[in-house]
């Protein structure tokens, strides 16, 4: 399996994405393609691991330059057709790779996705699913759509929950896995317009196992395998829920070692701590996957240290290891031939994203 | 100073509820009406607080059934005019008392307040308020609307900013309070339909000072005092948030006393794990509060204990002592004589609610 990592993208490019994909091709047995610029990726390497350059795993692939964190999508791919990002998502399209990670700008990789790969037939709109830890070890929570679209219809997020509850059983091998509406209480006449009309969706298809509202604090409970909404909301969620965790060690930081017992039973329970962040901690659950498009594409956070690095192509690997998109294809088709195609009477025109 | 109690609304009515009255009669010098079944209260007060009965702080008014949670609001109070939450309004109404506390039905104390109270002249959608804690102790950020409105137009939204505004100088004395607008990029052009449109509103409206956009990271800095969204994404945060700091809690339980030094440990740190709890908890931060309806209601949480209860009666005490009606009536009287009511080009009617 060979993995195109976009070198450049992410707040500690190239040094930690470097790190984390050698770190990937030694425990998972990849091939990185490390994409990026070539006198600044060999500089690296010989630094700090001379060793790779006799690593047959590890390949060097030039590209100029790399977009902007605020730049505009599509001018920057349009301006920067040989941007790291753009690079890394050819060699998907060649099948060269069989996926590709990126750290960088979300916007941007996900107009690379569409415009190099493309959407998979009957898909109107990608999402982003991102994994939440729940309050049960090792259980965690696909949420999507986490921003890739702002303004939802029902169908978007019907093929949302489709996706996300395929992912959910093939990927992460939950056998028959609960999906959730994120919305404000349980009765299906709750929430805004567009949350009850997405419900007697989700209700009225036969192919779609539907377990009602999920509302927010039932989002880390466990008791939910994926939860859909409307990327708006879903993005304000993610942002919101990665701070948590660094507010409570915060505060943990700050009042746990206060005394001399405070500063003792600190000590003492150091390890124990480590595993609290661990538990708490959003990098350990690896990247955003793209849902939709016609490629693995996985997101890091533009934070992404070596261990997320790391994580993000586990996440990469799991979903091809598990043929996630030949499923989604098949899912797809099947549909299509069951049930006739779903008409939305009451919004004719696709709504500006 | 005269507070009506809904004592029959809540989890944990009318025990916890009158408990907690009795507390803020005591701490806060209030006068504390208890309505409710007369018979309940009273029977409760002889046999655990045989004192209250010469207590002239407390009185109780009688009323016949409360709304049921599951009971749809209108029909509800339709149905039991002489329900507690419907005569606890009517002695606001009535001016018999200053202010009204209900951990009971939200919406059934929303539509009380409505149809008995009325809106503020210039208010077209009552929000409600809730404070959240920062990472900065004491320094809690009041997130508006968390769920009166799920469908929003542009200008309920800026009528939020200024009720919030209002609230956070008066009521919490912050002199020059940062108002954000919930959304997923920092960009003016970033968000969905709305949000685009409600950054564009804020920033004209030279009478509210805007700081710009605030990123779900951003709510929990410390770095907002005011956060403006609709209704249906305040109210998924504000149970989100209300579930973290359970969850967080729940780590803490299950991974600290992990071996014996974690036992040692966390015998020792017990002092300051209460902080944390304190500092992670929504319960201390007090009831939600109902700003826009013609009078001061606040909103306990269902599962409100008796200290919650007495943080809810402190939050009404707050905003009758600072005077937040009469200052939120000012404000809307002077500027309707600064600035032309502003037409909403794009959305002539009113959508569902």
């Amino acid at each position: 399996m060979r993995i195109a990592v976009d070198a450049m993208g992410g707040d500690y490019a190239p040094r930690e994405i470097i790190a984390g994909a050698l770190m990937a091709q030694a425990k998972l047995g990849v091939e990185v393609l490390l994409v990026g610029d070539r006198d600044a990726i060999s500089t690296y390497l010989k630094q700090h691991h001379p060793e790779a350059s006799h690593n047959k795993g590890v390949e060097i692939v030039a590209a100029d330059g790399s977009i902007d964190m605020h730049e505009e999508p599509l001018e920057g791919l349009r301006r920067k057709p040989k941007s790291s990002i753009a690079v890394a998502m050819n060699l998907v399209r060649q099948k060269e790779a069989d996926a590709v990670i990126s750290a960088g700008h979300t916007g941007a990789a996900m107009a690379a996705a569409l415009l190099r790969l493309g959407r998979l037939p009957g898909i109107d709109r990608p999402a982003i699913g991102a994994l939440f830890p729940t309050l049960i070890p090792h259980k965690p929570v696909l949420v999507l759509d986490v921003g890739a679209n702002v303004d939802c219809r029902p169908k978007f997020i019907e093929q949302f929950a489709m996706m996300g509850l395929l992912y959910s059983r093939y990927a992460l091998g939950i056998s028959q896995p609960k999906l959730g509406l994120l919305n404000i209480g349980e009765e299906p006449s709750k929430g805004n317009d567009l949350s009850v009309r997405v419900h007697q969706s989700l209700s009225d298809n036969n192919s779609i196992p539907f377990a009602g509202n999920a509302e927010g604090r039932d989002v880390l409970s466990g008791n939910f395998d994926v939860v859909v909404c409307d990327g708006f909301v879903g993005n304000v969620l993610l942002k919101f829920a990665e701070s948590v965790g660094l507010v409570a060690m915060q505060i943990l930081k700050e009042e746990l070692p206060r005394g001399w017992r405070g500063k003792l039973g600190t000590l003492l329970l150091r390890p124990n701590l480590r595993k609290v962040k661990e538990r708490m901690d959003y990098d350990e659950y690896g990247g955003a996957l793209l849902l939709g498009v016609a490629g693995v594409c996985v997101i890091g956070h533009g934070s992404s240290k070596a261990s997320s690095v790391l994580n993000a192509i586990r996440v990469a690997k799991d979903a091809v290891d598990n043929q996630v998109l030949e499923r989604l294809r098949e899912q797809i088709k099947s549909q299509k031939e069951q049930v006739p195609v779903s008409v939305d009477m009451d919004a004719p025109d696709d709504p500006p994203t």
